[in-house]
């Protein structure tokens, strides 16, 4: 299904990188080629499995907000998790204005270290992987929260995430009908035509308040920066699961307050939520509810039939650790790694010196 | 002088990356050539000029403590800056037990990124690269800071930096003479074989007390993590510039504290310096002169020859970007450079979804 790369030829007179020299690493071509291989909604299935695993050992990690480094025009952050065997990280970028100039709003990639000796295991493309693990942790929420039995979701915003979040929710909870809404027809007929090959039905809606129609789920995924009220108080009836996607930095939120009044709030890490997500416009001290804690049984899920609930979703270091292990545990199998030489390894840990000279001949 | 590597192979069905998914990378087997190419202490010069560059405009950078996890046998650390057009991050492990099990103790690679869009425009190899900066950063302070006419320095340790703080001492600041003391003669027969290969007379010495006879600066670059006292106070005479290296972790120092109470002390970025530096030993309010305000000519260097001058070294994340800029600026003229397939391209970014679509053919 793909490819292993040679290594590199080398100067003829510097010796052989050594097997400690290696790093694993998953290029996007061959991110690709494992994903299309398991089949996207398998992979998926086998991601939310991933993420549900450790959320479940959720105080077993090492937790840190993410570090950014804000400019103009966008943020570069570090995202960094650990529990007592491995350490992940994830770069990830996001520049709103990337779009206009023809680059992606967001990339990424990320590394799984091991914690005993500190060499990384892994590198890898995590663009696509992101994409991936943000729809498998969306719809796992949604598993854990929706109202039994639905079929129907919304979904406000055809970006990047839209076809990723509707077979996730059609592979983990069941969705057989999306009701899509553009503020760009473009992207809706992108986004139906891109299901369509999928065979899932979707449904090209002329506004919010249309596409919410009958939907048991609202998913928003839009981008714009900026508080945004995509949903309107009025537009949420009970019963309602909310997947909030897009309101993920200061500033930037989707929902009107008063849906968060009325709704039941559940968040990954509310120290970081709280500063990103919808929570922004509520009390430092609204009550919300972690999923990791619900997943455990340690806290109440959907309370009744009626309850409106929202997944204040931001995305944490957590979900990026079980994609990592993921494309660790998958990818070499797979024949979807190549290796790369990015660690010195001397054959005398001290004469690093050595090493050098000798490449020189 | 090296190789540049073409774009691996890829299924027939999928698209070629497109020039922006590319990330140029320098890997082990390439920076040793492109040091080699350049030679070792022409490397080191142009080195300590970039670092010597960014100090000189340290206000411009936007600085962030290291992101640190612990763990039993060590630790793994982000150490993150930007100005405001690029952004540069280094992951780096420091586990002192990886000797005696045929690892490096200190691994190392980084990434320098485009502020205005957060693309990646390298990633490197920055095992090597850290032992050169870390080198070339003690000999531009040597420079400022040692006594006039200096030609002998005393180095105690001699581990993976000795050789390359011996050579830089020799590029940048004219030492003629290495005397150099370690606990294991082997490790000393190593780096005396190493320099004379380079023609620097190295001499080995049976103890702390004999290397630092005569010498007119004193570098400690001992691997213990532990408080240690490699220099007593009756061994450092009037006018003596310390290069202490090794202590660069809460609980390792290895300077007696007496030591440090008669000399001027400098640093690079006292907040950090405080928690991992020699002056962990001092009170909290302890004066200390940042390195940056003395190149800038905003603090006094040297006081006058009896002083005792100490740089307490731990390393920032300034000299790691400045030798990501030297890496990106010199490595691609040089042929060292080979490209990566790390982010994903869509032709329309937001159809990150056709793209993985039409990948599986």
């Amino acid at each position: 299904m793909t490819h292993s790369v040679p290594p590199p030829p080398r100067p003829a007179t510097a010796p052989a990188p050594s097997e400690l020299a290696w790093v694993p690493f998953v290029s996007v071509q061959n991110m690709m080629a494992l994903i299309n291989g398991i089949g996207l909604e398998t992979a998926l299935r086998e991601l939310a499995d991933y993420i549900e695993a450790d959320f479940r050992r959720w105080p077993d990690f090492d937790k840190t907000p993410r570090v950014a480094s804000h400019s103009r025009d966008g943020v570069i952050e570090l995202m960094p998790t650990a529990d007592a065997e491995s350490y992940g990280f994830k770069y990830v970028n996001g520049h709103p204005a990337n779009l206009k100039a023809g680059f992606q709003t967001v990339t990424a990639f990320g590394v799984l270290a091991s914690v005993a000796n500190g060499y990384p295991l892994l590198l890898t493309e995590m663009t696509v992987l992101t994409a991936l693990r943000t729809a498998a942790t969306s719809a796992l929420v949604g598993r854990l929260l929706a109202p039994k039995g639905a079929r129907t979701m919304a979904m406000i915003g055809a970006g990047a995430q839209c076809e990723f979040q509707a077979l996730a929710f059609r592979a983990i909870c069941g969705i057989e009908t999306v009701r899509i809404h553009d503020i760009d027809p473009a992207a809706t007929a992108k986004a139906l035509r891109n299901l369509a090959r999928h065979g899932l039905e979707a449904v090209a809606c002329g506004s919010a308040q249309d596409a919410v129609e009958g939907a048991e789920i609202v998913t928003t995924c839009t981008a714009d920066k900026q508080n945004a009220t995509i949903l309107t108080d009025n537009m949420i009836g009970a019963g309602v699961h909310i997947n909030a996607i897009g309101g993920d930095c200061p500033g930037k939120t989707e929902l009107h307050r008063d849906i968060l009044l009325r709704a039941g709030i559940f968040v990954e890490y509310p120290p970081q939520t709280r500063i990103e997500g919808e929570i922004q416009q509520l009390a430092p001290d609204h009550e919300v509810t972690e999923i990791w804690q619900v997943l455990r049984g340690e806290a109440e899920g959907r309370r009744d039939a009626a309850q409106i609930t929202l997944f204040d979703s931001v995305g944490f270091a957590i979900e990026d650790f079980s994609a990592l292990r993921w494309v660790h545990d998958r990818a070499r199998a797979a024949g979807c790694v190549e290796r790369l030489d990015m660690l010195a390894d001397p054959d005398d840990p001290r004469d690093l010196f050595g090493m050098l000279d000798r490449a020189a001949g």
